[in-house]
């Protein structure tokens, strides 16, 4: 429009705008003083002073304007906010002051964070999987015979393991197996074989391949070689605790594969057999004309489980939230956990879980880490979040008690202090990385 | 040990670890100035002077140790390194000054966290699952019949809407159907019925339930009441990016469940037949003696596939990766994306991806925000991440092009700028938003 089209009243606008854009707090100021009907008003685009100044980073103007009770959830013609503007923008110090955020005092309660990535138990990778060689079966197959590769044998799903002593508590070795002591197993067709990638090492010519063999079937009558004080670790809880964390992260990849090929032997859309390819990672069913055959579906891939484990932090910052199932050992607490369902975020499963689970409504969640959990293929996804009730209701069908603890009594019973009233859930758990980062964040012990 | 069986040596020792311990930085100093082999040297329970001044938060004590050259690697009798003690007992200063950590200044150009949860598309619930009503067969019966009951449809996964126009562009509405509209789909045996939940109320006595219906036969014969201007929205991509943002929530978790009632109807693990329970939530083997009977298995419930999306930052800061895949539109670079498989975490899932996709090298990771995907059913884990290698090698399986762009050429995208070189992902998807985000928190525009 040009400027002989202007009304008096445009005009001014016009100039207050131009004051809140170029950041004249002071004509801003007079303005509103003399009419405080410009505080809202939009101009070209819709732009009103507030988005503006927060367009410009003006955070004197835009202050102003609040004081003087400006409506903040005014948008122009793109639908934004000034709030929208100022985040776009970058101007963070005017989104704080836009943001009427009711968490934010809550968010402060949330471990810093910022951390190196734990080295979490079941989560150390020391082979390259190299997926493009699932496909290349002419270099699987020299790799089967090379005598220097690796094997690992696991029966119902329990790996073979070398021990001084078969105990509860000692550490146990994966016995790893030569090809020339595994050759009945690789030719007998009841044997599934997954092929878990090479030995990642700085100018490696050799490329050391790893396999995992697994067999219903008792394999000890096929081993041509007996290894001395070599057994099946029996029980996933706790005998898969007792591994080297080298081993734990190998067998959360074996084992993960394996056990779907032992509950997905059949296509799902169609109910036929299916026949095993890609190196372990793909199984595609063996009926022509079967839909499962036609474009990508995830039935032939394996299956991993999202799972969400959260400590649940008291608004007075001091409590967490813990609970027991009835399979725990006696005195154990844990972190609240359950499965992500279909169309949910991360986040809303922490909050549906805990709500279901104990009553307690959170707001604020914050991830921190997450753990491989090969039983049978969970991916434990490890967060803090903050609770905003306290009452606890428990679903005696999920778990048999649900309590705030104390920081001190987190502390006691971490290290194992006779006063504790608890036992930590093992440290191989993220639930123990989870308390044990709060308790460290936050600690003037 | 009795002060009388001490000799000089213990003496001096316990003297040393004693200032160490009570921060007494000057005789600190002195002592090793006088005998240098006191540094490294080990008092109770193995631990040693730098131990004591991390565990009791002397920063100046452990700055002077280190200058003189401590060895940092040494630990207790618990495994415990000084940069573990000091950790454990929150001296995060004391932890930064131990900590030789490479990735410290590439895990300077993340974004900064602590943003507010974002309103992706997706991910919005208007309804609460109620999971606990899904084993209530009454209540269940009772919502059926209710008149004010919504009933979604969907036909071959497409959901039932309504719109002025069957145009690509505009906005389209879910037919919300009543019990009276669909009672012979209802009763029909080759329906799915899946239980959504009620509507989010304060202060609720109707709970308004919703259900989803999905037929694979053409429905509309079936339908009693015909609605103007309705069909079935074909195309999950685009056509499922025109809901609202409160349809996209609903329509986010019946697709995704509905999805795995279309491709597992049969027992993985035997083939068999199934029967659908808890409101749509579970799927039972009908074969007696089925392995899946016995105790609780992954095969009788829907399946979520968590995914990595991440935004790759060039260590300069200034450039990120973005790839481009055949079936995108032309013009269009988004994020690089994969499967988390196996045993992996999302950390390790990251760096696989990339260097698998792009040849790129990645550092540190950092989660951002996730997002529920229905085609079919992923949860897109969203991260930014930093290279630390630069050089690009394209694997033409999984991309067609990658490219550094900077941050200026994202900016100019992100404004549809006539200077743009590509074309943003659509704001529906959380591509757009980890872009927005990293533009957003670095702006200086
Ligand atoms: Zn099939
Ligand atoms: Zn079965």
């Amino acid at each position: 429009m040009s400027s002989i089209q202007m009304s008096a009243r445009d005009e001014l606008l016009q100039r207050f705008l131009d004051a809140a854009s170029t950041g004249d707090v002071q004509k801003v100021s007079l303005m509103i003083s003399q009419s405080k009907d410009l505080l809202n008003q939009r101009g070209e685009q819709g732009w009103s002073a507030l988005m503006l100044a927060a367009r410009n980073g003006h955070y004197d103007v835009a202050k102003v304007l609040l004081s003087n009770g400006c409506d903040t959830s005014v948008t122009n013609r793109s639908g934004q906010t000034a709030l929208d503007v100022a985040l776009f923008w970058g101007h963070r110090h005017i989104a704080r002051l836009l943001s009427s955020d009711a968490d934010h005092d809550l968010r402060q309660l949330l471990p810093n964070r910022g951390v190196e990535e734990p080295d979490i138990y079941f989560n150390r990778e020391i082979l390259d999987r190299m997926s493009d060689k699932r496909n290349d079966a002419e270099w699987l197959a020299a790799k089967r015979v090379a005598p220097e590769t690796v094997f690992l044998l696991f029966h119902a799903l329990n790996p073979l393991v070398c021990s001084g002593a078969d105990d509860e508590v000692e550490e146990v070795r994966l016995c790893k197996l030569r090809s020339a002591a595994v050759q009945e197993l690789l030719i007998n067709s009841q044997t599934v074989e997954v092929f878990l990638g090479v030995e990642k090492q700085e100018e490696d010519d050799g490329q050391l391949a790893w396999f995992a063999l697994s067999t219903e079937d008792d394999p000890t009558q096929l081993l041509k070689h007996k290894h001395h004080n070599s057994f099946f670790l029996q029980g996933a809880m706790p005998g898969l605790l007792r591994l080297s964390d080298d081993d734990a992260g190998v067998v959360a990849q074996a084992r993960s594969v394996l056990a779907w090929h032992s509950r997905y032997r059949f296509c799902p859309t169609c109910g036929s057999d299916t026949k095993v390819e890609e190196g372990g990672y793909k199984r595609t069913c063996l009926r022509a004309g079967c839909k499962s055959l036609q474009g990508v579906h995830n039935t032939c891939y394996p299956r991993v489980d999202p799972v969400v484990i959260m400590l649940v932090l008291h608004p007075d910052g001091n409590h967490c939230l813990l609970g027991r199932k009835k399979i725990f050992p006696p005195g154990m607490f844990s972190c609240l956990a359950g499965f992500v369902e279909p169309g949910e975020t991360l986040e809303t499963a922490v909050r549906r879980e805990v709500r279901e689970e104990s009553g307690v409504q959170v707001g604020p969640v914050q991830y921190l880490s997450c753990q491989a959990w090969p039983m049978p293929s969970c991916l434990m996804i490890g967060c803090h979040c903050v609770a905003t009730t306290t009452d606890i209701k428990v679903d005696q069908n999920e778990i048999e008690e649900a309590r705030w603890f104390t920081r001190q009594q987190v502390m006691d019973a971490l290290v194992k202090d006779k006063r504790a009233v608890f036992i930590m859930p093992p440290r191989q758990a993220i639930a123990h990385y989870l308390l044990k980062h709060w308790i460290g964040c936050n600690a003037n012990l």
